[in-house]
């Protein structure tokens, strides 16, 4: 796949998959590359991304998001496994209004350890509470309209 | 694909999937249903599973995995068109250390609104600071190690 694949010589993560910029590797297979994250939010925290380059979620070929998806499952059991992970957050943010500040689609891989604030600084990004059943029923009727 | 999927009796979204507990659906293709969140980050925050029962993550067949992720990326760009979601968060979690709370595999799709906190609650999960050099040595030590 090197070689033939689309890539953007501006982007940071097209870069590290070319080689031009270091990043600690830490998985590879013929379509995705992880690395670790250079500001953890927690002891290792890593980002899979596919090696061709897609903008963000919506931008990518349906088989790079299935193969980074498959990579993300992956190294998350080998979090576990390997550095005695609790559990595994996986999340990629699309947008700016999600956050998202590389535009090369990243699914964060990020290994969980219950009660340890020295190697876990994630915090609950939401609290469940019930939603307006108003706004359940107009949201539902926009989408699924044909 | 009904009729044949690994289900547990137990579960509740094995039990809508089945159309034994109502949920507002979304969306749905042969392997896959997408429901609104009845406790949601943001307006029109949807769950993503796979029709057969998975615990989590870890414990998901691979290509149930990848239809998830692919139906996320659909559901994603369909929120953007039909809500105006300036952007869309896909995320999750891993068992309860990572916040999981209901014991069949699910993505969050959460559309976001900038700027707008009456639609849009969620709050940043983390603060990005470089992570220590040592750390992230021994953590691609052990995940790379043979
Ligand atoms: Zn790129
Ligand atoms: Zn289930």
């Amino acid at each position: 796949m090197p070689g033939e694949v689309n890539r953007d010589a501006t982007c940071l993560f097209c870069r590290i998959v070319a080689g031009e910029v270091p990043a600690t590797v830490v998985a590879e297979d013929e379509r995705t590359l992880a690395f670790l994250d250079i500001n953890p939010a927690s002891d290792g925290h890593a980002l899979v991304v596919p090696k061709a380059h897609a903008a963000d979620l919506g931008a990518a070929d349906p088989e790079d998001v299935a193969a980074t998806a498959r990579a993300a499952q992956a190294l998350g059991a080998r979090m576990r496994e390997r550095l005695g992970a609790d559990g595994v957050n996986v999340l990629t943010a699309w947008g700016e209004a999600a956050w998202q500040t590389v535009f090369h689609l990243h699914w964060h891989v990020i290994p969980r350890y219950a009660g340890d604030e020295a190697r876990d600084r994630l915090r609950l990004p939401w609290t469940p509470s019930p939603g307006d059943p108003a706004v359940l029923a107009s949201v539902a009727a926009r989408l699924t309209a044909p």
